[in-house]
């Protein structure tokens, strides 16, 4: 049962998938879909999950996204190939590109595939983690519009790339790291304007490379800076990052021009056995959390944490005791609801 | 002829080529490693070519580095393969597994190599950028020794990790990202010191994790920041990279534990015709160049620069001019030469 002011993960994913069949989508990519967006708030990635179902919703009845895509495999070596998505739900599309990865790390070792005309597919870690379960190591990119201001220019230049990598381990968490290309995701904006808080130095900037510190002013005047923040402390690398990600998702899918669109993707598989046996590889990947976690903690610190351990701590008390929805988010899936007339019981 | 204060770069290549044949390289490795360290000068990477050839000769001297490994390559997959270098010089192990990797990637569309028992390989790029002939896109990835600070810890907790990724392009010079997971690179703070200046704050901190300015203090109590800088600003997705890299180079490639050597890299290509024709791929690599160059400029600036193209300009004036080379260094490097005796030719 749900915590008062919480909703229970399996309703809402059945809402979803209510929301997405209504739209057209059919049964198998509404439910698969829903999950992933749950799964997101499951790991409380609050950024990336229902609060942006009315987005995707939306873009089904504005005729942006396809809900019945013919998405096609495209190419003829074993290890790589182009996904075109056919303006599916990224998510959908999203899928079927990391399974094609994973079908080549098993036949060959290595899976890499680059995906176009698809659309925003959520958090990126969804993705990557597939590889899990196959005892691989899973890579997951995506190519994102315009917000990251770009050294020595002024105003957004870049796409607020994503990079997510998982890799498995035994007794320890998988490892997931899961980032922006920025300092901060555009999600963490979006949180702020809920929270009606300001953000912190060093996350934005406004069209004259000012500190932006208002999120509301962010949609018309701000952009995010690269990982790095400025030039002395590093942000060529974040920037270099993006266009390494443009590169695997746009360039390498023959993406036209520099077009900042949200369908590109690239994803990737490793079968660790083809390296070495995942039992060696897994007992290693313990020992090195083990190693890190041992280090000297730093006054006020009750645990060093790797990537993906802070989201398994939440997914399990959410799993259980429901996903908290504010109150800004729940009002807006109510009026979805009405809107596109789909039950609507998430209280 | 090289400039005043300069030396050309055949003549250097030919001093380390000397140097590495005296301590038993055999002579294809030592010209090999001689150029890749030369091209990394060439480059501008001031902190890791010739400043550094003392480093490996004492190392060669020291049984350390082994001048005739015995190279292995393990696995049976296609597309995969783990590396063991047999101690060997870096440059050497890394020369032969990132040509492992294009070998799969010619046959297979990818290739990625795993490596372990190597030895410090120099400055990344130089074998990502191996693919670049071969119209593929490449990455190199090394696992380096504590010192950076870990979020929530204090002192050096985890590696100064490299990721480098190259790209070809058309008319425009190829994408090189070749950095560190740190602010800076170690390097940064070798070069403070043999210049005698104070470190931005934001760079390193000592054991107490409060800023350290005087990089002369690094060696004893120094830890780099991880790229991000602190919590606030990013310094989880530093440390995940770092991360990343640890379970690429040592995990995957079996080395025990989480023993923080020198000797483990990782390598991938990705052969580009075998997922859109390379010239397409080259032509939306120009286009998207000329799309960066062509933001809005901040005051000051001249140019936009994408990564790899500052090296490319100080390649071409370096390979006319010569190299110049710090006193420090020419003082340590004819030190060096009468040590191992080998003739000193450069001024």
């Amino acid at each position: 049962m749900a915590q008062e002011g919480r909703v229970d993960h399996e309703k809402l994913t059945a809402f979803a998938a209510r929301a997405f069949k209504k739209m057209g989508v059919p049964e198998e990519d509404a439910w698969s879909t829903a999950s992933i967006l749950v799964a997101t708030d499951l790991r409380g990635i609050d950024s990336h999950g229902m609060p942006r179902l009315g987005h995707y919703i939306r873009g089904l009845k504005e005729g942006r996204i396809n809900p019945t895509p013919e998405i096609k495999v495209l190419g003829s070596a074993p290890a790589t190939a182009v996904v075109d998505g056919d303006r599916g739900l990224g998510f959908v599309v999203g899928q079927r590109a990391m399974m094609e990865a994973i079908r080549r790390a098993e036949a060959v070792g290595a899976g890499f595939i680059t995906v176009r005309n698809s659309n925003h597919y959520g958090a990126g870690g969804n993705y990557s983690m597939m590889a899990l379960q196959y005892n691989m190591i899973g890579i997951s990119m995506t190519a994102s519009p315009r917000g990251m201001e770009v050294p020595g220019s002024r105003g957004r230049g870049a796409g607020i790339n994503v990079i997510s990598i998982a890799a498995p381990a035994g007794r320890e968490t998988p490892f997931v790291l899961d980032m922006a290309t920025t300092v901060v995701a555009v999600g963490k904006m979006e949180i702020a304007v809920r929270e009606n808080k300001n953000v912190p130095e060093g996350w934005a900037v406004n069209t004259e490379g000012q500190p932006l510190l208002d999120p509301t002013k962010y949609g018309q005047e701000g952009a995010l800076l690269p990982l790095g923040g400025n030039i002395k402390t590093g942000a060529y690398k974040g920037f270099g990052l993006t266009v390494a990600v443009d590169i695997l998702c746009r360039v390498l899918s023959g993406t036209a021009g520099n077009s900042m669109t949200l369908g590109n993707h690239f994803f990737g598989a490793l079968r660790i056995d083809s390296f070495l046996p995942a039992e060696d590889f897994k007992k290693a990947m313990d020992d090195m959390v083990q190693t890190y976690r041992s280090l000297p903690k730093a006054p006020g610190v009750d645990r060093i944490t790797i990537a993906g351990e802070p989201e398994q701590a939440i997914e399990k008390d959410r799993r259980k005791n429901g996903i908290p929805l504010h109150p800004v988010v729940r009002a807006a899936l109510q009026e979805m609801a009405g809107e596109i007339g789909i039950e609507y019981d998430l209280g």
